[in-house]
C-alpha cells in the first residue's frame, strides 16, 4: 500500500456528515486524494467513528501521519468548542463530537458546520481560492449559506449565522408566510431543490429536467425558473451590499443544474447592485464540505508551527 | 490647566468628519472627556490637522502623553492604509490620511469609516459594550451600516461592507427602482431622513416633528412611519439571518426621534426572524463616531503591548 502515499507527507482527513450519506475523503496537503468513500448515514457516533477508522486502516496510512479530522455537520455548530448545538436532520442535541471523535481515534478533532466547511473547501482547492471574503450560497434540499470575511469564518453570537432561508420581503409579509424555527424559511420556499421538485411534479419534471426543459424553452417552465433566478439574484444582490464579498459561489444539489441560469444570475445581479463582484458555481460540487474538512485541519496545523506549538 | 488631566494617564483623540462638521473628543482610556469641540468641515486637510492641532493645546496634554488619533470619515475607507478611498461628501479621492496627519503631528493614526468608528465607540462605551458582534444602522440623511463579527470590523473586498442602502426587494424592482453608484440606493430612499423630509414637507412636518403626530395619532402620519417602521424592520430581520449580531444599534440623526417607535421594531422584527437579537437605539447618539476614534486608539496600544511593541 505504500505506494498510495508518500511516507514523509502529512494527510488530512475531511468527514462530511450529510442526513442521507457520510461521504469521506483522506488527502495530503496539496488535495491529492488517497481515499474517497461514500456511506449511508447513521445517527450512531460510534459507528461513524468506526467507519472513519476503518477507512484509514484502508489506506495503510499510519495514524502519526494523520494531521487530524475535520468534521461537517448539518446545523448549529460551536467550533470553538467541536460541539454539535442542534442537527434536526441526525437529531443530535449538544453533541460533544469532538471529545466523542478525540477520545476513541486520539487525533486533532475540528469540528464545522457542513456549509461552513463547503465554503473553506472552495477557499482551499475551488472556486474561492486564496480568498480572503467569500460568500458560499448552498442551494440543496434545503437553502443555506456561510461566509468568509477578514479571511474568516462568520459563526454569529448564537452560531446561527448564514441562515439565509429566513431572508423575507414585503411580499411575503403581505401574503401572510412566515418564519419559525425547524421550519423553511420564507426564501427557502421560493428557492429551494424540495421547491423546485413541488413546482416539476405537476409537469413531471425533476428539478435538474427543469432546468433542461428551460433551456430548451419549455414555456410551462420559463416561469418558474425565471422566479428562481430572480429571488436568487435579489438574494445575493443584498448580500453584496452588506458584505461585500469578493466572490459568490453557488453550491449545493441544485447548483449542478445551475449551469444555464448562471450567466443570467450575473448580468441580473449586476443590474441590482453596482458593487462589482465575482459570481462562480462551486467547483468542489458535492465534495466541497469533505475539503474543507481537510483545509481547516491543515490551516490548524500551519497556526500551530506558526505559534510554534 | 493640570486639572483637567492626570499626568500618568494617555489620551487618546477621535476625529469625526461629517459632511457638514467635524467634531473631536479627547479622553483618556476610562473615556472620561477632557474637551468635546465641533466645528465646521473643511475640505482643506491641513486646516484640519490644524484645528486638532490647536485643541490639543488648548487642553494643555503634551504630546507625549497622546496614544493616537482616531480619524471617522464619510465613505470608502481603506483602513489598514489609513487612506481615504473616495468621499463624495468631502470630494476627497485616494487621501493619504494616515500620512498627512502622521507626518504633521508625529503621532499613530488610525482612520476608518464614520459608521464603522460609531459601532467602535458603541462596543466601548455603548450599547454594545464589550460585545464582538454587532450591526449598526445609521438612519441619517442616508443609511449606511457597519459590522462587527469575531470582534473584528468588517470592511469587504473593496471596502464597501455596510452600504445597506442597496438592499432591494421585488417591489422596487417590478416599480423601475434601481440601484447605483454615488446616487441615493432603493433602500436608503424609502428610509433615509432626507425621504422623510421630503415626506413631511407636504404637511409642514420635519421628520422629528413626524414622529411626535405619529406619537399624538396624526393619521396622515401613521402609514408614513408605519411604512418606515416595517422597512426598517425587514431589513434588520435579514441581516440577523446573515450574520446573526447579538445586538443591532440604530444610531444616525433620524434615530433620536426613533423613542416612540423602537418597541414597534423589535416586535416587529421579532414577527419576521425567530432568531433572538438585541435591538437597541445608539447610547451615544452624535459623539459615538468621535467616542470610536478614541476607541480604536486604545485597542491599537493594547494590541501594540501584547505583541510586545
Amino acid at each position: 500500500m505504500t505506494d498510495k502515499f508518500s511516507l514523509k507527507s502529512t494527510y488530512g482527513i475531511g468527514v462530511d456528515i450529510g442526513g442521507t450519506k457520510i461521504l469521506v475523503l483522506i488527502a495530503d496537503d496539496s488535495g491529492n486524494v488517497v481515499l474517497r468513500e461514500k456511506t449511508k448515514t447513521s445517527r450512531d457516533i460510534d459507528e461513524i467513528i468506526d467507519t472513519v477508522c476503518s477507512y484509514i486502516k484502508k489506506t495503510g496510512i499510519p495514524f502519526q501521519q494523520i494531521a487530524g479530522i475535520g468534521l461537517g455537520v448539518p446545523g448549529r455548530v460551536n467550533s470553538r468548542k467541536g460541539l454539535a448545538l442542534d442537527s434536526p436532520a441526525l437529531q443530535w442535541v449538544n453533541l460533544e463530537l469532538k471529545v466523542l471523535f478525540g477520545k476513541k481515534l486520539g487525533l486533532p478533532i475540528f469540528v464545522h458546520n457542513d456549509v461552513s466547511l463547503a465554503v473553506m473547501g472552495e477557499r482551499w482547492l475551488g472556486n474561492g481560492k486564496n480568498s480572503d471574503n467569500i460568500f458560499y450560497l448552498a442551494v440543496g434540499t434545503g437553502v443555506g449559506s456561510a461566509i468568509i470575511t477578514n479571511g474568516e469564518i462568520i459563526e454569529g453570537f448564537n452560531f446561527s449565522a448564514g441562515e439565509i432561508g429566513y431572508f423575507i420581503d414585503k411580499n411575503d409579509i403581505q401574503e401572510g408566510r412566515k418564519n419559525s424555527f425547524l421550519d423553511f424559511g420564507t426564501f427557502e420556499r421560493k428557492t429551494s431543490g424540495t421547491t423546485l421538485d413541488e413546482k416539476g411534479l405537476e409537469y413531471g419534471y425533476s428539478p435538474p429536467k427543469l432546468f433542461e426543459q428551460y433551456r430548451s424553452n419549455n414555456l410551462k417552465v420559463i416561469p418558474i425558473i425565471k422566479d428562481f433566478v430572480l429571488d436568487i439574484s435579489i438574494a445575493i444582490a443584498n448580500v453584496i451590499s452588506l458584505i461585500n464579498p469578493e466572490i459568490v459561489i453557488i453550491g449545493g444539489g441544485v447548483s449542478e443544474s445551475m449551469g444555464c441560469v448562471i450567466e443570467e444570475i450575473k448580468s441580473c445581479v449586476k443590474n441590482l447592485n453596482p458593487i462589482p463582484t465575482k459570481i462562480e458555481l462551486s467547483k468542489l460540487g458535492g465534495e466541497a464540505g469533505a475539503f474543507g474538512g481537510i483545509a481547516c485541519v491543515f490551516e490548524e496545523v500551519k497556526k500551530l508551527k506558526k505559534s510554534g506549538g
